[in-house]
């Protein structure tokens, strides 16, 4: 990779012993090995005015829980994050991640994450900073850790040189449109169940129509709403 | 919690290392020093039959990447799996994620988890187990552990004992069927932006309305789906 910048990953949190977790073994450790990305951390308590280091107050309005400063998560984001990356808050209230998003931060030169705890963080700096707000599903974390580790997980696999064979990526859920055909290894029987006759026929055209037709049947069942747009044409179109 | 058994999550993986992660610390990992949960890994590959530890091996019908054997996995289940809990396969090809499986899986006495890696796992082994596929949402991950990590995390939180405020916990996104209304702390005045006044009211009665008003208008914003189903009155309703 010499000569291209590697990704720039920064996670801005009051955990940064949670990073990289998994992010440090298997393709994405190997990927900060060979130089193809970075990942950085930074601890919000750091830009704390008082000696306690305190990062979060209770609410106006009341309620349990703490909010996260605006002042001093701007001061921590003023020092960690690279101006025209894309600004993150992973959080329930975000907008739904799909993989054209994590596509196109792939093609990006870096991301920064804020990770929340407690009950959130203060609305106005997300106004001030308008920062993209972006969901993992439809569930609550303890925090935004975990959520941040898989989003970086996902941007980072698709990086140029993670994967190595582009067709396991063409192929996967998403990239068509469609879920995922199912997969069969040796043995060739196991618990009385043979692996279909076709992938065995070594005949092409026949394994490729098989494939579709059951990533279509997948679908259909399981995601009415992929199916829905797939067979409107919204997506699955690769430019 | 003396005579409350510990939620059991186990997690079946290739990568072992990659757990406890995120979890080891702040409310999921005191929950496991305070014996509320454990976490056990179990690695495929002690399950494999040949010397050289062997998990997985090329698919029928061609394509690049590798399938996990059903032979391997089904030994490395049945060896740490407790029969009656939830046996979960986190893919992209599952039903997708929401709060109220969430609830449901803090409710029983445990669940295991598989992660997949490479192109997934046999598919005669999720038809023998009746499988339950469950997906974060619509992207790809380069495993099932940074998921495993999120699923387990959202679960825990909600284990009696885990977050100690219940106000905080039936105030957030999902439990009303909205998204969360938004948050402010000190200071005051920051950026030349104000706490809303209303909140700074004392007037209980006023600042729940519009928190109310807050939640329904990013809802409808953000989530005209989620919306949608909350005017239709399917979901926010407790038991």
């Amino acid at each position: 990779m010499a000569g291209v910048k590697p990704f720039k990953a920064m996670a801005i949190t009051l955990f940064p012993d949670m990073f990289p977790g998994p992010l440090g073994l298997s393709l994405a450790g190997k990927a900060i090995e060979e130089g193809i990305w970075t990942l950085e951390t930074v601890d919000i308590r750091d830009f704390a005015s008082d000696k306690h280091r305190t990062a979060d107050d209770s609410p106006f309005g009341g309620g349990a829980g703490m909010v996260i400063r605006p002042d001093v998560l701007e001061a921590a984001v003023a020092a960690s994050h690279t101006s025209g990356t894309p600004l993150i808050y992973v959080t329930p209230r975000g907008r739904l991640l799909e993989q054209s998003r994590v596509r196109t931060l792939a093609a990006g030169s870096g991301m920064s994450i804020i990770c929340g705890r407690y009950e959130g963080i203060d609305e106005r700096f997300l106004e001030a900073r308008e920062v993209e707000e972006v969901s993992l599903g439809d569930f609550v974390l303890s925090g935004g850790e975990p959520a941040a580790i898989a989003l970086i997980d996902a941007v980072v696999r698709l990086l140029p040189g993670v994967v190595s064979k582009t067709k396991s990526l063409e192929d996967e859920s998403f990239e068509t449109g469609l879920l995922e055909y199912p997969h069969y290894t040796r043995p060739d029987t196991w618990g009385g169940r043979e692996v279909p006759e076709v992938l065995k026929s070594g005949h092409h055209a026949k394994i490729q129509a098989w494939r579709r037709m059951r990533s279509e049947e997948i679908t259909r069942e399981r995601r009415p709403d992929l199916w829905a747009r797939y067979k409107a044409g919204s997506i699955g179109v690769k430019k």
